[in-house]
C-alpha cells in the first residue's frame, strides 16, 4: 500500500511534468516560434497553467498533506523537507480565491499591453489606471496570503520568490548598502582608469563559438542543454534539458559573452540539482536569490576578475580574431569593470546595480503600503534616482516605466537580484578559502574545483534547507554578511 | 446560461490546447532537443497524454454529450458535425478500460525498444514474443471497440485513423489495384528510359534555400510555420504554427526537396483548416487518408509532372548552381519518375508503393484475424513480396521488421497511405477540370489557383463530413474511383 507521502510524490511529479512542458514551450516562444504562433501558444500555456493550478488545489491534496504530516515522524530528512515544500506550494496556490487569481492574471496581461504602448509614447498617465488596478489586486493578494501564512503582506509576496525571507531582513541589508554605496560610487568614478577605445567588431558566428567554448569551460553539458538566441537572455527548460539563451551584437562582443557566462551560471545550478529528487519540490532550486547568486558568481565574481581574464584574453584573440590593447588583460579589465552612473537597470554595473534595486524596493514597499500613490510614482522615481545614484531622469520611459516586473504584478521580486549579488560574494570568498589554487585554476580556464565545490555546497542541496540564509550558513559558516560584499566592491573597484 | 454544447466546446478547446502543447514538444524532441533530455520529455508527454485522457473521460463529458444531443435540433450544420466528432472522440477514449490503455502503451513502448535491437541484429525470434503481446492487446482493443461501436473489430481500428471507412471498402479498392499493378509494373520497367548519370553534389545550404523557395511557391506562410531538419521528415505543431521538417543529403538533393514538397502539402492542409473552428473537433483534418492525399497531391501529382518540372529545372540551376542534362526537364523527369522493384517501403516509387501497402494490409488482417501467427510472419512476408512485387527478401531486417507501425500497435494505419494516393489522383483530376490553366500555372510555379481550389473544396471543410469519401464526393462529384488512379499511373508511366 502506498503511503500518503508517496501519493503526494506521484501527484507532485505530475505537476512538475506539466510545468516542465510549459517551460519548454516558453523557451520555444522566445527563441524559435514564428510570430503567428503567439495566439495559439498563449492559449496552450494558459491551459497548462490552469491544469497545474487545478492539480495543486485538488481537494485530495489537502487530505493527503494532513495525513502525511501526521506520519511525518517516519520520514527522513529530505522527505521531511519535501513535505514542507509541498505544503508551501499548496498554501500559495490555495491562499487566493480563483476569482482573484484570474483577476491578477488578466490585469497583469492587460497592464503589460498598455505598458508597451505607454512606454513607447513616454506617457505615464496612460499607464497609471492599469498599474493602479494591478497594485490594488496585488495588495489584496498580499493581504490574503499574509493572513493565511501569519506574516506581513509584503513578506507573503517575497515568499513566492524567496522562502524564509522577511522585509525586515532586506531593510537591514539594503540600509547597510545604501549607507556606503553612493559615496563608494563617487570615489570609484574618480579612481577608475579610462577604458581603451572601442575595439573592432566581431561576427556573431565568432561570438557564438566563444560563448560555446566558455560554457564548455564552465562544465555546461550540451548533451543536456542548448544555447540559442533571444531578445533578452534567459535560462529555461528543465534540469535535464537546460535551455540557455544569449544575443549577439557585432559592435559589442562582451555584451554577448558575459550574458552567456551569466546564464551558464544559472544553467550549472539547474544541472547540479539533486537528480534523485527530480520532479519533487525539494529537488528544485532554493529561490531566486540563490539562483541569481550562481549566475553572478560566474559573471561577476569570476569572469570580471583578473585571474579569469588571463584565460579569456588569449581565447578572444584566438577564436575572435581580435588584437590590440582593448583585448589584453589590462584593457579587458578596465572594460569589464567600468562603472558609470546609469539610468537603466539592465545596463548597470556591479557597483550601481544595487542602488537601482534599493530604489525599486523602497518604492514598491511604499506603493503597496499605501504611502505612495501610483500617480505620484514618476516624481518619487526622479527623487530616488537623484539621491541614490546622482542621476537626473529626463523621461518616464527611461524612468519608472523601464521594467516589466510591476506591470505583471511581480512585486517582491526585485530584492532577489541584489541579495543574489551579496550571496555570490560570500560564496566566492568561502570557495577561495576552501580552494587555495582557485585563482590559478581560473587563469587556466579550469572550473573543475570551483564547480565541484558549488555543486556540493549549493547545487546538490536543492531546497533541503528552509531558506537561502540557512543554506548559505551551511555552505559558508555564517548567514548573509553585508561586509563581505562591501569588501569585494572596495577591493575590486578601489584597490583597497 | 451556457448550453451543454457550449460547455463541451470549452472542454474540447482545453483538450486541444493540451494536445497542441504535446505536438510542439514532439516537434522539439525530433528537431532540437539535446539527447539527454529524452527521459524528461518522455515523462512530460506521458503526463500530458494522461491529462488529456482524463479530461476526455471525465464523467461530466458523458452527461454533457447526452444533454447536448437531446437539444441537437437547435444546432446548425457545423455544430451538429462538431457534436458528432466530440461523441466519436469520447467513444474511442472510453471504449477501453484504463488497464488496457496502459497495457497497450506499455507493451508498445517495450516492443519498440526490443525491435530496435532485434532489427539491428536481424533477429526476428527476439522480437516475436513482444510483438505477439502487442498483437494480443490490439486484438482485445479491436474487439472491445467493435462491440462498443457495433462494427467489425478491424473497422474499429481503422476508425481511429479514418472515420467511416470499412475493411470491405479497402478490400474492394486494394483488390482492384492488385489486379493490375504487378503487370503494370512489369510493363513500366520495360518501357521507362534510363535516367541520366548521378549528377554533382549540392550543399545542404543550397538545398535548404531551394526548399524554402518551393514552400513559398506553394503558399506556405512562414509567419505561421517553420522548416527544420529531422531524421524522418514530418509535419507537426498546430494549425497556427505548423512545423515542417526535411533532411539534407548532399549526394541526393531531390531526396530533400521532394520530402519538403510532401510536407508542404500537409502543411497547407493544416494552415487551411477552418480558423473559426480552431480547437474544436470539427475544425481538425478529415483523417489520415485525406491528409496524405494533400501531401501526395503536391509531391506526386504536381511535382513529378512535366509542367512543374519546367518551373523546377531553372530554379535548381539558379539556386542550386547545378547544370547538365540531369537537371534539364527531360533528365529530371526520368529521375523523379523512375520506377524500381524495391524492398523498402519508404524508398518506393508511386507505382510500387501501393503494392507494399496491400502486402501489409493483407498481413495485418491475417494476424489480427488469427489466420497468421506472429511467428509465421517472416515466411508470409517473403511470399507476399515475391508474388506482389517480384522481390526476393534476403533478411527480416529489410523485410517484416522494416517499419515501426506494428511495434507501436498501429494496426489499421497502413491502408491510409494508398487511399491517400488514390484520393490525390481523383482530386487532382477534378482540379484540372475546374482550372483549365492549371498546367500553365504550375509551369510558372503559380499555385494560387490550385491552392484556392483545394482550400475551398478540402482544407476549409475540416471534419464537416462524416467520412473522407463523403468529402471527396462533395469535392469531385463521385466517391473514390480506382479507375482514376489507374489511369493516372498508366498515363504517367506508360504514356498511354
Amino acid at each position: 500500500m502506498t503511503t500518503a507521502y508517496e501519493q503526494l510524490c506521484e501527484r507532485f511529479a505530475r505537476l512538475a511534468n506539466v510545468n516542465g512542458a510549459a517551460a519548454v514551450l516558453h523557451w520555444d516562444a522566445a527563441t524559435v516560434m514564428p510570430t503567428g504562433g503567439a495566439g495559439a501558444r498563449a492559449e496552450q500555456l494558459a491551459t497548462l497553467s490552469l491544469v497545474a493550478h487545478e492539480m495543486l488545489c485538488h481537494p485530495e491534496i489537502a487530505d493527503l498533506l494532513a495525513w502525511a504530516e501526521s506520519q511525518a515522524a517516519a520520514l527522513g530528512r529530505w522527505e521531511t523537507a519535501n513535505l514542507r515544500e509541498m505544503r508551501a506550494k499548496w498554501s500559495h496556490a490555495t491562499a487566493l480565491s480563483g476569482d482573484l487569481v484570474e483577476a491578477l492574471s488578466r490585469s497583469g496581461s492587460a497592464c503589460e499591453m498598455v505598458w508597451r504602448a505607454a512606454r513607447a509614447d513616454d506617457d505615464f498617465t496612460a499607464l497609471a489606471p492599469s498599474l493602479t488596478e494591478v497594485v490594488n489586486l496585488v495588495r489584496q493578494a498580499a493581504t490574503a496570503k499574509g493572513e493565511a501564512f501569519g506574516c506581513l503582506p509584503y513578506d507573503a509576496l517575497l515568499a513566492q520568490y524567496e522562502p524564509g525571507l522577511a522585509a525586515a531582513d532586506i531593510d537591514r541589508h539594503f540600509d547597510a548598502l545604501a549607507s556606503f554605496l553612493p559615496s563608494l560610487l563617487g570615489r570609484v568614478l574618480e579612481y577608475q582608469p579610462v577604458p581603451p577605445a572601442a575595439p573592432e567588431r566581431m561576427s556573431a558566428a565568432k561570438q557564438e563559438a566563444i560563448s560555446r567554448r566558455l560554457l564548455d569551460t564552465l562544465g555546461f553539458d550540451f548533451e543536456h542543454g542548448r544555447l540559442d538566441v533571444s531578445l533578452h537572455p534567459f535560462t529555461g527548460g528543465v534540469a535535464d534539458d537546460v535551455r540557455l539563451t544569449t544575443r549577439y551584437d557585432e559592435a559589442d562582443p562582451l555584451g554577448s559573452l558575459y550574458p552567456a557566462l551569466h546564464e551558464g551560471g544559472h544553467g550549472m545550478y539547474e544541472r547540479g540539482l539533486p537528480s534523485e529528487w527530480r520532479l519533487q519540490p525539494v529537488g528544485g532550486a532554493m529561490g531566486m536569490a540563490m539562483h541569481e547568486s550562481q549566475s553572478l558568481l560566474v559573471e561577476m565574481q569570476v569572469s570580471r576578475g583578473d585571474a579569469f581574464l588571463h584565460y579569456l584574453s588569449p581565447l578572444l584573440r584566438e577564436l575572435g580574431g581580435v588584437s590590440g590593447p582593448a583585448w589584453e588583460v589590462k584593457g579587458l579589465s578596465t572594460r569589464v569593470r567600468h562603472v558609470a552612473r546609469s539610468m537603466i537597470r539592465v545596463e548597470a554595473d556591479e557597483v550601481t546595480y544595487p542602488l537601482h534595486i534599493i530604489h525599486r524596493y523602497r518604492l514598491e514597499r511604499a506603493i503597496l503600503g499605501g504611502d505612495l500613490a501610483v500617480t505620484d510614482l514618476p516624481g518619487a522615481w526622479r527623487e530616488g534616482m537623484k539621491s541614490l545614484l546622482g542621476v537626473d531622469v529626463p523621461s518616464d520611459r527611461d524612468g519608472c516605466m523601464q521594467d516589466i516586473h510591476w506591470m505583471d504584478g511581480a512585486f517582491g521580486y526585485f530584492p532577489t537580484y541584489t541579495l543574489g549579488a551579496m550571496v555570490a560574494a560570500q560564496l566566492y570568498r568561502a570557495a577561495e578559502a576552501a580552494l587555495p589554487n582557485l585563482s590559478d585554476d581560473l587563469s587556466h580556464g579550469d572550473f573543475t574545483h570551483l564547480m565541484t565545490w558549488l555543486g556540493e555546497k549549493v547545487h546538490s542541496q536543492g531546497r533541503l534547507y528552509a531558506s537561502a540564509d540557512k543554506l548559505l550558513s551551511a555552505a559558508t559558516g555564517a548567514p548573509l554578511d553585508d561586509a563581505i560584499f562591501r569588501r569585494h566592491l572596495e577591493k575590486r573597484y578601489l584597490g583597497d
